[in-house]
């Protein structure tokens, strides 16, 4: 029999996923990233993995899916455990790697544990849309800062870094680093006008970095998302399809139209 | 006889680079970015680049060296001459490819006139300080610290993207694009603590693109820059020996033992 539970960070991504799924799922949430509008039926703590892992196959667990947004925890050495503290120097040196390490570490431990692992589009492929023009439309000059954009955010990924960037007019507004998009979104809406090309107004492109496990860390994008771009002055959002998961995504396309803005998930 | 002609943008290097050089150079001006402490001979706008260019050769100047800021100047239909409007196709297509493609179209263009182009480190050496830490300690977590900002700005560099990366404990805080250095240095600044790890600060990274034409747009330090680590909580500046203009080294070292900061050119 499968059991799957949902790993749970913040945001609305979790409670997502559930009401796209047949069966109800176990949820188990980190604690002090509690997801929105989900009640979870379990707390955890890095500092306490091993009993975890040990509460979920309790539970009947066998499977699981990460969701939602967790950045890198707080470890306060006086919880630990005898057997999580063993995998501490493990853990630490896959941190000092960046965080697609740390993900892959963490993957490997749920794996070795006997949980198999799966991702937002297996369980809820509704989530994650294929290849279209969602809303709007896009120009010659849009589709060649698309292009653009898939090769920064590519070399970009391949060292660990971002997984988004915006591009005007060939020009490289902006990269995803460590404080995530809205930080980046934040920075394009404080430019000097007259640092920015008049015309084409450019794009935000999101994608999962080259050669992740796409089980886990998928880029999302939301409704949040799309009034940050319409913010920063940008002409529409470009996401690599089957690649991104758009939390809401009719909300998204009412909103989108409404602003004028383009929706295209991109074939990679 | 060779006379040389420095190209100036904003900021203090044009000054700097004249101070250095045991003849009195030629020096003209980009209209609205006008060097510090320097009066130029002449001042020149983009649309009017080829009369622009027959009055350096009529000053008898023989080779150029760019020095100082320029940001992509708006350009005014209005201004061009035949002649530099017969080169607009050219250039706008540079444009389009991003600041080093409109760089080597620029230096293209000088050289089809018939005027070699000089680097900052050939007629001013004192300025692109050779490997050595300047001041300051590193420790191994910095020394892995630079190593992986190296490869990430890089990366970038391949892709015309920025010159410069912020790295702490592995970890990509923040990444060069066209709002520059002191933007992304805010941004670094302005990341709510929680965010980033205690312990070790991590370190600003700067080093030209990997390819780039060196005898154009080395990327630059002052002291300006190290306030700007100092107010990001960063460790210290590393930077590619070599490749990089300190515009006001001994000032920069003195400040930075002051703040107690490393200075290190590192061998790339």
């Amino acid at each position: 029999m499968t059991r799957t539970a949902i790993i749970a960070g913040a945001g609305g991504l979790p409670a997502a996923v559930m009401a796209a799924m047949a069966e109800r799922p176990f949820v188990a949430a980190l604690e002090g990233f509690a997801p929105a509008g989900l009640e979870p039926d379990l707390r955890f703590r890095v500092e306490r993995l091993v009993p975890f892992l040990r509460a979920l196959e309790d539970e009947g667990v066998t499977r699981v899916c990460f969701a939602g947004a967790v950045q890198r925890p707080r470890l306060d050495p006086a919880l630990f455990d005898p057997d999580t503290a063993g995998m501490v120097p493990r853990l630490l040196a896959a941190m000092g790697q960046g965080d697609d390490a740390t993900l892959r570490e963490v993957l490997a431990i749920f794996e070795e544990a006997g949980f198999a692992l799966v991702g937002v589009q297996e369980i809820a492929p509704a989530l994650v849309p294929g290849a279209g023009l969602l809303c709007g439309a896009v120009t010659d000059r849009d589709r060649a800062d698309a292009a653009r954009a898939a090769v920064i955010v590519g070399a970009l990924g391949r060292v660990d870094v971002g997984q988004g960037a915006v591009v005007q007019q060939g020009l490289c507004l902006a990269v995803e680093a460590l404080p995530g998009t809205d930080a980046m979104l934040a920075g394009v809406a404080a430019i000097p006008p007259g640092l920015r090309p008049a015309g084409a107004k450019g794009l935000f492109y999101k994608a999962p970095k080259p050669g992740q496990d796409r089980r886990i860390d998928l880029p999302a994008l939301g409704v949040e998302t799309l009034r940050r771009v319409a913010a920063a002055g940008l002409g529409g959002i470009v996401w690599e399809a089957g690649g991104v998961i758009c939390l809401d995504l009719s909300a998204m396309v009412a909103e989108a139209e409404a602003a004028g803005l383009f929706l295209w998930a991109r074939k990679p």
